[in-house]
């Protein structure tokens, strides 16, 4: 079959023939019918090599962190109520299922995972992008019913992980409050409809160029601004002085961290979900008193399955550029040309 | 000056003169805009007059718990950045402002108003369906800003006691659940509103008329259904057997107690707001494990001034039948007759 | 091997002979170490047969909900980091670990359980009353580690069902607050000392005879009384006329619950945790305002960690009377008779 | 009367004849009974002065922000149920009473008070520290009863600010889980008390001598450490690889910040309430995932309830070393020099 694969240090991913898996006990074969393409396949590939090993990573890895497909087979002991040729969606942070954290559902924050060597596909086991792909156990699988798995195979990370992050604020984003939303990329522009969907607050979006601030405004975004040294102060304008309650930062770039602490409001939520590479220097004096400061990591499995229930009653959705297999190195090109809008979605 | 008063067991209210009152130390004296009309005080009026006395109420009660004005003087030892001419809303449920439960704005929650005398104006003291009214303190206004008076007033009660009820719940409704509502009155009309705004729940609304679903759809329910023998069946079916997630029951009669027991999913939340006089018997087998019953009563500061902000931001809002001071009379006649579509105002 | 088991309506348990069983794919083969004793047992015995039948429930049942065991084999497919050996402890409510509960840990509201035939051990499967007993899937063991099996095995359902109720009610319970435990027993005695390791809540324990208020006594409660006509004046003296802000009833009789709904402050959580056939009418006037009843089942795979881990830092304890397999008969005749102080376990 | 002062930038407090001031409007005068000596009126004392006047500070100063005494007198217009010679605590972070956060009694955050001048007694506004002080509004005032005012003086803030601080990480501190508490001085010895009581983690306490280690054991701790380079280590080692659910830093330095930092389980809290200046610089894998930094500042009127009804149930105090007004000065000495144990208390 084909696979997109990372090969190699410093070799931008290439397609490749490859044999179809055989599942294993407990676990599941898929024929894929949709991957998402996601800037931190880009982080992962940009690693310097140690790191890249450090993390339990090895080559050749078939990216594809984002699937969808259909059941093809089971491995020897898998004891379910699924049956071959039922569509799915697969929840991506594997974790051991019998920690404390998985246990909870929160297989993205398991604690035995490294010692294990438990990867997400993708992401340390082998991806989605290829015809057919291995789920190591039944219950990451959820049903996709009638859902078409090319809009919606994103939400298995462009859709969870803003509603992971979100959902923590939700307490916080009463009636009269604030959200703040920077970049209106394939995460933000969900975030923006999250927000609105689930919470009372108004909400502002940023982002650099017009194309993304009409998609924040199509999102639902009640203010757009343009992401410069004047939003600070529009936001601070806009809020009566207050801040924001809760700040989902999609960048995590140097200068958007700097937004981010700057517009909290005092006991707000600080969100950093974005990978690129800032810091925030926090301390007395420096950001408003018992704002909260956090990096969250995708989500869980019962959050998942919130996020298609409302994927389902039609109020959430990614913006998809559909791709087949063949094109998967121009989604990447474009992606790092910041070329795509919404999310690009891999055919196979 | 002209006021709507209770004058004694029985008797309907009626229009009398009376003196404009004398602010008393602390506390505020405004010139009513409006005042909003409520089931409750027919549910007053219509007790037997042990009971009425028994609450520590006496004749003549000026009636009207919801009210908005503006502040024409203050009493003796008012300390305060509110101004003569500043156009106010009243928080109603008036607490002591010193116990636990006043201290974190819960006055509605006041264990000591009863022993010590303090009720809410229209409940009690005397209300808001007069020319002028007395505040207490000053604690208990809300500046209005630009928010029209006849619109809002009854945000203080037909606004804000949805509100607290559906606040308590919204924990429960993550994306993907079901609310269901019934009866959608003045306070109803509303909670589906909040409900919509403020969750990520699909929302059933029912009541018995063909008109009181128009006005629910028009609230923004997702499914409206008659409130009648087939409706717990229509719910099941419609939430895939599991039933609601929270259930708010803005009637209290018996049958539509017994319509919420019966929906109930397991771990909701039912919520009992109408005065109808109904009751629910619970006990192993009769309702879904952690299924969680509770009665509220109007709710906090902080609540209301949650409500308002949501209203300045166009999220929520009051559909208002308005009447003159002297038409008051009637208007409780066609409240009563359920006449009224969303709220009665009395505009002096 | 030797089994208890229910064998037909009407008779007691019996002690029989019966094949040793072999685990089916995912399944795995428990050497029982202990099994506990439950009131529920005797419940699930009371029934009339038609209830019996109608809830999945068959002949001949092996009796034993809370089970602990050595691992003796795997059945074929499991894919697990356990070894043959491990000592474990079993997690009772077993769901269909897919669902939207079960995806949270919360099997014990599973919402396809009833439909799929997946029962509990002891309550429609096989149970732990045995030499050996079957376990449905890998992710129901809990190490054990060095905690005694015979001392601890109660916790997965005398620890847990307390801990499920108590955790949900940390909330209310504040520093300052008051926490009513009804019942000293297997149940009750666990949840005393949970309210104290765990809350800033003074608990009033009540019970019927001085025995079983010397058991609340030394399990914690910072008072104890009779549950008596006097009970209630009692409770609303000590607690300054507020009433208690959680009402844990174990018994779950009419008396107690008519008990628990009068002593519950506003705001307060009522919980019935008893089998024992009591209901509760609630409605305006009846209790007190935003007072939640509620009536839970067991607990989640989570709070089941959380229970042990609490029993590895020695903060709480069953009090156990130990029996042989042989004399288990009598252990439940001893239950019956009330004559069980703490939790009786089996010992194979 | 004498008087505590701050009388010019750079001196040491002085005790001064001052006249006893008059009870505006509103207000409320005391007769100071106790007042407590912390470590913020050094960082004030110690402030730049273009600081100290930007934070609209102003000399002469009288310290004390930990103040209890008896009603002297009340001014104009207060309507209140306290009565003279009534013993009280004063609530110290004054607010404006009517804005979101005071609604809630969170006047510790009041968002109008920096622009109307309103500010905390000892810290801007005339303190305890002197035989009377006035108190803005009866609504700071907290009736005493029973307690001994010397005792619990410093509940007011030694003791509500680690409630606050506490109280926020309740719901991740379940059964089996971690707190680290840094510093076991005024504060810390009384966070180290509130986790044992209020929750299920297991605290281990870290201060760099021997007799403060004896102070955190004294209070509860289950562990203590010398705070030093090898304590990371061992708490990680004490919990498993996994470090601490929530982490309570009341030094605040740049190596309690760091050790605070590195120590941090995924998901927990990070509080630093400590004034010492450190600073801590978070972003991607430089902290746990989720785990979320805050520096919260005193606490609300609710919990100040709260924390005094936990004192009249036995189960919190603070340590105290008693001062007459004339050995203040050296109180401060002291303090500065380490050498109090517990909390310094004024005793007029």
């Amino acid at each position: 079959m084909k696979a997109l694969r990372y090969l190699e240090h410093g070799r931008r991913p290439e397609l490749v023939d490859i044999e179809v898996p055989t599942p294993g006990p407990g676990q599941v074969l898929l024929k894929v019918t949709a991957a998402g393409v996601c800037h931190s396949d880009e982080v992962v590939m940009a690693m310097p090599e140690e790191q890249f090993l450090a993390r339990g990573y090895s080559y050749p890895l078939t990216l594809g962190h984002e699937g969808a497909g259909i059941i093809e087979a089971f491995g020897p002991g898998v004891n379910t109520s699924f049956s071959l040729g039922d569509a799915v969606a697969v929840y991506g942070p594997w974790g051991c299922g019998r920690c404390h954290s998985c246990s909870t559902g929160a297989e993205n924050y398991c604690t035995n995972a490294a010692a294990e060597g438990i990867r997400p596909p993708g992401l340390g086991a082998q991806g989605a992008m290829a015809e057919y792909m291995i789920v190591d156990d039944v219950r990451h699988l959820l049903p996709l019913g009638d859902l078409d798995p090319v809009q919606n195979v994103s939400l298995t990370d462009a859709g969870l992980t803003p509603y992971h992050a979100v959902k923590q604020s939700l307490p916080k984003l009463v009636a009269g409050s604030w959200a703040v939303v920077i970049g209106a990329g394939g995460l933000g522009h969900v975030g923006i409809q999250l927000l609105k969907e689930l919470s009372g607050a108004t909400v502002i979006a940023l982002d650099v160029t017009e194309e993304k601030l009409e998609v924040a405004r199509h999102a639902g975004a009640d203010y757009v601004l343009p992401s410069d040294a004047d939003a600070a102060g529009k936001i601070r304008e806009l809020t009566r002085g207050l801040g924001a309650n809760a700040v989902f930062d999609f960048v995590g770039a140097q200068p958007t961290m700097a937004l981010s602490q700057s517009v909290a409001a005092t006991g707000a939520d600080v969100t950093i979900v974005g990978l690129a590479g800032g810091t925030m220097t926090v301390g007395f004096g420096l950001i408003a008193f018992d704002a909260a400061v956090r990096i969250p990591y995708w989500g869980t499995r019962g959050e998942m399955i919130e996020v298609f229930e409302l994927a389902r009653a039609g109020r959430v959705g990614v913006q998809v550029q559909e791709y087949s297999l063949g094109q998967a190195p121009q989604a990447y090109e474009d992606l790092h040309a910041g070329a795509v809008r919404g999310r690009a979605v891999i055919v196979p």
